[in-house]
Order: C-alpha cells, then structure tokens, then sequence
C-alpha cells in the first residue's frame, strides 16, 4: 500500500508540514528509513536520531517539530496515530473463508460461513465459530468453545471445554486457555485432585502471547475483561480476574484467585501470589514479587538489580546477617546514648 | 448428577446434620452456592463466609459446624471430601475407544482397544497406549513411547522418543516430555552439542501441566516419581529426579542434576539451580531462588515483596552499599568501644 | 555402535592408555557405566568418583590420568571430546527424506527432496525447506518461511511468516518463531496494537529449546546469530539480538530491543530489561534482573538465595527499612564524631 503525506494527514487527522505530493510506501525506523518511508518520534529518548533521520516523513506532537529534518504529520498521539498508518500501510493478508478439507470438525460444530479453519485444526462438539474468525493450523477446540466475530486464533492454539472468547482477539501460536486449575487436597501423604468445573471468559479486544496459559476456575470461571493484553509465557492461575485494558507483559503470572483492576500495568516476570486484590491503575516494574494486596493507583517495585559479582556476593553476605546488624546498630546508639549523656551533662554543667 | 444429603453422607462416609432428603445437584461457592448445591469450608480464611452462605449444605469439619446455617456433612478432611463429591457431581466425560481416522499411527505401535486416539494426533513406531488412555488431539509421540493405562494426554501433547508414562496420570496441553537436555561443550569459541541419550520415566497419578517441559536425561533418566503435580510453564531439566507426591506450583523449574525429594511443597515461580539435593517434606514459598542443598525438612523463603516504587529505590540503592554500611558499623562499634573504655574505667576508679 | 579402544582413540585424536582391543558399546555415567561404557571425567567435582568407576575407559585431561583406575583416552578437551564419541556410539536415527501424505504443503512451497516433512505438517504458501531438514509432525510454517539444509523442527514447532532459520539448526518442540511482539499504544484508557512488521532472522547451528517463544521485530527484525543456544522456556522479545555463541538457560529471557553480545552465558531465570546493550563475553548467574547495560565482560550476579523462612523473613523486614538503617548509622557517627573529638582534643593536650 502506498498513499501521498497530503493523503495520511487526511485520513489520519495530522497537520502536515513538507511536501504533500511525497509518496509513502512504508513505515521504518528513525534511524532506517529512507524516502520512501514514515518514522515516528514518541520516545523523547530517541530525539537525538531525530535530527540525522533520512526518513520520507515523520509522526510526532508538535514540540518536537522543531528538530525535524524533513516532512512532519503533526499529531497530538504520534505513537498511536503510528500505529494506524502503519495498519494502513501494510494491510495483514485477510482470511480466507472456509474450512480446510483436513481441518475436522464435529458435525455439531457451527463455522460462521466468512470464518477460516485451518488445515489440521481440530472442532469440538457444540462450538461456534463467528463472523470472519480464524482457527488457525493445528488449532485444537474442545467441546463448546464459544469464538467471537473476527478474533483469531493465529495457530497451535488450545481452547479447553466450554471457554468463550469475544469479539477481535487474537490469541498467539502455543497458548493454551482452559487447561485445568492447580487443585488439589492433601490426603495421607498424597494429593486428591480439585475438579476444576468453571470455565474461561475472555471479554472483546483481547490479546494472548505465544505459549501463555490461562487455567479455567474451580467452580466458577476465570475472567479476562475486555482490551486485556497478555504477552508470551503468562501463566494466568483458576479464578483469577483481569481487568480490563491491563496489559501484562511476558513472564509474569498471577496465582489463583487473584483479582487485577483495571488499566494496570504489569512489568515482564512480575508474579503476584494467590488471593490478591490489586486496585485499577497499579503498576508493577519489571520482575516484581507482589505478596500483599494494593490498593492504591502508583508504581510498585521489587527487584535488585544484578551488579559485578564480587560486589553482589558481598552485599548478599551482609544481607543475610541483616537482622544481625540492625541488632548491632540498636545496641551501639544505646551505648552511644550512655555515653552522650554525661558528656551533655557536663556541657549542661560547664553551660551554668 | 444429582443426589440426597443422606445418599452423599453415605457414600463419603460423611455425618449429616439437616435434611437427609435434600436434593443437590451441583457444587457451589461459599458465596455463590444456591439451595440445589453444596459448598465446602477447609480454609479459616473464608469462615466468615459461612454465616451468609445460601448453598443446600456445607462440607466442614466437626469444629465449624456451629456456624453454619444450613445442612451439613460433618468430614474431618473436608477438602478432600469436597474433591470426592465434586467428581461424582459433575462426572468428567468418558473417552471414546478408538482411533480417529485422521490420527497417524505407525504400524508397529499397539493401541489397546479401550484407549482413545484423538484427531491429527500422530503416534510413532514401537509406542504403546494402555487400556483406557487417552491420546488427545493433535499430540505427538515419538518412537518407543510407553503410556500407561488410564493416562490422558489432554491435546497438542508432545512426548518423544523413549519416554515412559505410567498409570492414571494427567498431561495437560502443550506440555512436551522429553527434549533434549540443554548440554554443550564449550570449544574453539562455539558450542559442541552432548548427546541427550537418557529419556524420563514418569510414575503413576502424575499431573503435568499446560506449556510444562521436561528433559530427558544425559546418560541416564529424567525421573518423576509417583503423585508428583507439577502445575503449568514449569521446567524440568535434564537428569532431575522428582520425589513422589511433590507438587511445583507454575512457573517453577528446577536445572540438571538436582534431585527433590518426596512430599515437597515448591512454590510459584520458585527455581532450583542444579545439582542440587533436596531433603523429603521440603516448603519453599513462592518465587524463592534455591541455591544451596537442603537437608533439613522446614519452610524456606527467598522472596521481598514489592514495595511503593520510591520506598523500594531508597532501600535498593543502601542495598548496594551494605556492605559498606556493616563496615561502618564495625567502625563505629570499635570507636565507640574506644570510647566506652575510659569511660568505664574512670567509673571503675570511681567505684573504688 | 560400538568400536575398540584403538579406533576410537584414532578417530577422535586422544592418547590411549589401556587394552586398545577393548570394545565399547555405549557411554554411561562415571557411577553407572559396567566395562562395555566409555565415561568421562571434565569436572573437578566429580573427581572422587573416579577411583571407584567401572566404566570400561573414562575420556579426561592428562592431569587427571593418575587417579583412573581403567583405560582411559586423553584429550584436553575431555567434555566436548564425549560429546564426539557419544555421538559416534549412538547415532541418531537420520531422518526419512519425503513428505508424510497426511502433511499439508501450499502449492508454492519448495521442499527439498532429500527433506523430511511429518505426519500433520502444515506448510505454506511460497516456504523453502532446505536439503536434509526436517519439518516434524505437528509443525506449522507460515507463508514465506525459509527453513536451511540440515535444520531440524523436532515437533509441532510453529514458525510464522517470512522467518528465516539457518543450517543446521535444532527448534524443539512446542518453540515459537515469529509471533507478534508486544506493542500497543495508549489511547483513551485502551490500547491501539502496533503492527508487528519485521520478521525473524536465525543464524546457522543455533538451538531453540522447547515451548520457547522468538517475537518478530516491529519494523526490523529480531536476530539470532550463528550458534547461539536458547533453552526451553525462554522468551526472546521484539527486536533483540542475540550475538554469536551466547547461551541463555532455561526460563530466561530478554525484553524489547535488548541488543546481547557476542559468547555470552546466561544462566538460569535470568531476564534483561527492554533497550539494554550487554557486551560480548558477560556471564549472569541464575536467576539475576539485568536492569542495566553492561559494557564490562565479567559476571554479575543479582539473586539473594532462599534461607529458612523465619531467618529470611527478619532480614526481609530489616530490609523494608534499610533506608533508615542507614540514616541511623549516619547518625550515630556524626554523634560518635562530636564525642570522639573532645577525647582526641584531651589526648593531644595530654600529649603536649
């Protein structure tokens, strides 16, 4: 796809600085980009490329127009405007309608006639498939699985009895929703395994990383709330909720029964352990442990960060004798409060 | 699935208080249960709850039943029984015998007739699948591969070359038995790969998880003993032996060479360097990094918690710098003791 | 396989001591091998075993020839010297060149006559599958995937469009490649995806563990060199390099636009933050957060190892207040400092 700046500026509400009449055939990077292409500046920590991009034009707000070099779509939102002319630019290849001869279906499957199964999927009993979906290759649907209107399942993907998926997702290769729950009761040295009965509802607007797992509930079901997006290897525990729009990035978890809030933000490896409550708007940075609910929007941290060997191995030596030390410290300020007092004393004394 | 309170009383060796003729039909919450279902009470946490519960009757042991205002079945492990009630309740669909025709089977493997072959699921030479197994869709099983009677691979399972499953256990989708360990010798600045040449041997009533990994060993096997529950995105390196009724909580993983005892407790996200040996009746709480060889049964932490992001940067950067701190602690201490000495000495003069 | 100790010792250039018409069939362990195994000896720590071995020869290093009370074959490189050897005494089965009639292979496609394609591949449009490949059974390859000579995708390995692996790679099963990085664009309280337009480039002779996930990159690509060895479980992000050589164990993983050098060694659960520049030749020990760029070749470290919970939860609490720890220490010397002063004053009179 290709358009004039003249013809993005239009269709992507920016105000246009340069030549109209230039021709953009795709998007590229600040510092890549020839001609023919469209950057963007949305991280002041990239401004310094700015001044040597040999982009075609450049999406940024107004108050970096300034440094720019060549022709500028002024918008208030640079990255998301990014976003759609990029979709524009470089269209994905639509689905194609129909089931693949070796796709097998279960006769009381219903396939929505502009949806696409792939060659190898597999279709349980009882599921629907809507409007425009996608089942990707080897996709594997349990009985019941309910798959909104233009969601896709990109390939691979297992979805377990009865779980439902709205509207526009899109669920990467290798995750696995609605495998069963951790559950179980301990009985004379060994385990009887929780049936996990409930299910999985994941609301419109979801995405899913590669090889993410979301387990069903134990009774009832686990949430995953509309705009939600989770990237690869999530582990995502029985009747835990999402809130909707939180984003999770890849290696974090959240064990059962956890409830996340709205809109949260949670860094790549955060875990947060079973039966939380965390508020809307919490943001957790990268590699977290969250042990106690919160319930104040704000930033949360945990992680120390790695340093030369030698100088960590000695801190975590002294770490594990920091009780110890504290203890040390209490007693020299009470010795230390012995002694300071005859000295104030006499200055008390020498003062009269 | 339906029953009286006097039929589950009976037949889970339960003691009834109320209505032996009350009918239930499924299981509930504490909070969730309506009149037709019947809920449970084994955390403390959640007693509480009781009070307001609206379910048919409660699972509970001797000790709660004075709270609870609606029919009981008085059990001294109530979880366990509520597990028992659960399955009969809501009895799992039974496998189909047979192969589906799209499956892949080689000539020489031995498919018993009451086991169930799934759609595009493909079965290698030599492999044996015992009575009343399960293959689900879309697995893979290399050659020699031996399942016992009763396990189930749920779907897209893969298990290669060698691998022994034994009776009644549960493999979750995605999970892969048996990939090569990760070995190699280092050489002229690159890698040479080790042969992985050992496979893993899984006992009876083993549960392993969505997305779970487990290596084969080097020389010899990898090992999961009998009732050993490992939970989703757990990694099993090669040559690691898992003691008997040990559970690991997702996102675990323990690397090469370390052997777990038997009834362990690891947490989520907990990791295990190798090499390592783990006692019996071992507790490690979630996300702790294990580093040394425990031999003595107890709980063992390694986590801090996030913590308000400006708080948490104030104590990492002193973190940093502790063990300069605990320097000038024993500076101060022999200071102090320089100074404390006199001092004692003029009231020792004093005394006299 | 089996070979004499004469053959051996010839073909893979070590110096034989013992009885060169000894026939060896197979390797086993230092503990487990019985006089038909070969074994050998390259770390310091498993020297004690060695009196007692009653393998038939043990590979090692000429200053550990003393100890053996066997033949042995001496090499400096003992370990990778093995490695040969046991790949040697059992070869893996090669593989079977043609396409399995239940694959699914685009009419664009090439695929190498000497390649292998499994049962339930799927393969699409405009794909080259290079001379001696492999594409195992369950595997999906998306459009324009180039796959090089020699390369193996164990099992339902899938591999998204328009990425490229080199020669003689190994993808173990259940790895992702090429699925969409993890961008989105804040727009009113929800997110707007950005296109994930660049691909995946991997070099020759690199290892992809299982369930591992490869992202592609944004605009560019994201990049494995040559050799570079991912273990299972591992999350490579949008637009990482890996350079050359480096190997990442298990569970580790590398976030957005994270560029690491060349023969780096990655242990363990280590994760990097996004946009990191790491040189060539760091080492970071299990379990670390790399939360800075490191320009230093040398090892870091960052894990505070687990201690018995009651031990580890005083420190944990003292931590939560090493702020003010510290800020007592400060005072406690500047108080020290006033009190030692007067006594240093009284010394120097005296002195005088």
């Amino acid at each position: 796809m290709s358009a004039t700046l003249r013809e993005l500026a239009q269709e992507f509400s920016c105000r246009l600085h340069g030549d109209p009449e230039r021709i953009i055939g795709r998007v590229g990077t600040l510092g890549g980009a020839g001609p023919d292409a469209i950057t963007f500046l949305a991280n002041p920590l990239y401004r310094a490329q700015l001044a040597a991009t040999r982009a075609g034009a450049v999406i940024l707000a107004d108050k970096d127009r300034e440094g720019c070099p060549t022709a500028c779509l002024v918008h208030e939102r640079p990255y998301a405007t990014y976003a759609r002319i990029a979709a524009f630019l470089h269209p994905k290849p639509g689905s194609t309608a129909g089931v693949h001869p070796s796709a097998v279906l279960a006769p009381t499957a219903r396939v929505a006639s502009s949806a696409e199964v792939g060659p190898q999927a597999v279709i349980g009993a009882g599921c629907t498939i809507g409007d425009s979906a996608v089942v990707g290759p080897g996709s594997v649907l349990g009985a019941n699985v309910a798959i909104g209107a233009g969601t896709s399942l990109v390939a691979r993907v297992t979805v377990l009895d009865g779980v439902r998926i709205g509207a526009r997702c899109i669920v990467h290769a290798g995750a696995v929703i609605g495998a069963d729950g951790f559950g179980f009761a301990p009985e004379a040295g060994g385990w009887v395994k929780i049936p996990q009965l409930g299910s999985v509802v994941i609301g419109d607007d979801v995405e899913i990383g590669a090889n993410t797992t979301v387990d069903r509930g134990t009774i009832e079901d686990t949430v995953i709330e509309d705009g939600v997006k989770l990237d690869n290897l999530v582990q995502i525990a029985h009747n835990v909720r999402v809130g909707a729009h939180t984003v999770m990035a890849a290696m974090s978890g959240a064990a059962g029964s956890t409830t996340i809030g709205k809109r949260c933000m949670i860094g790549g490896g955060v875990v947060m352990i079973h039966s939380l409550e965390i508020c809307d708007d919490a943001v957790f940075t990268f590699r977290s442990a969250v042990l106690k609910s919160v319930d104040e929007p704000g930033t949360y941290s945990g992680t120390l960060p790695a340093e030369e060997a030698a100088r960590w191995r000695r801190n975590a030596a002294r770490f594990r004798k920091l009780d110890e030390l504290a203890a040390r410290v209490t007693a020299a300020e009470r010795l230390l409060e012995g002694l300071a007092k005859p000295q104030r004393q006499q200055k008390k004394k020498k003062g009269k």
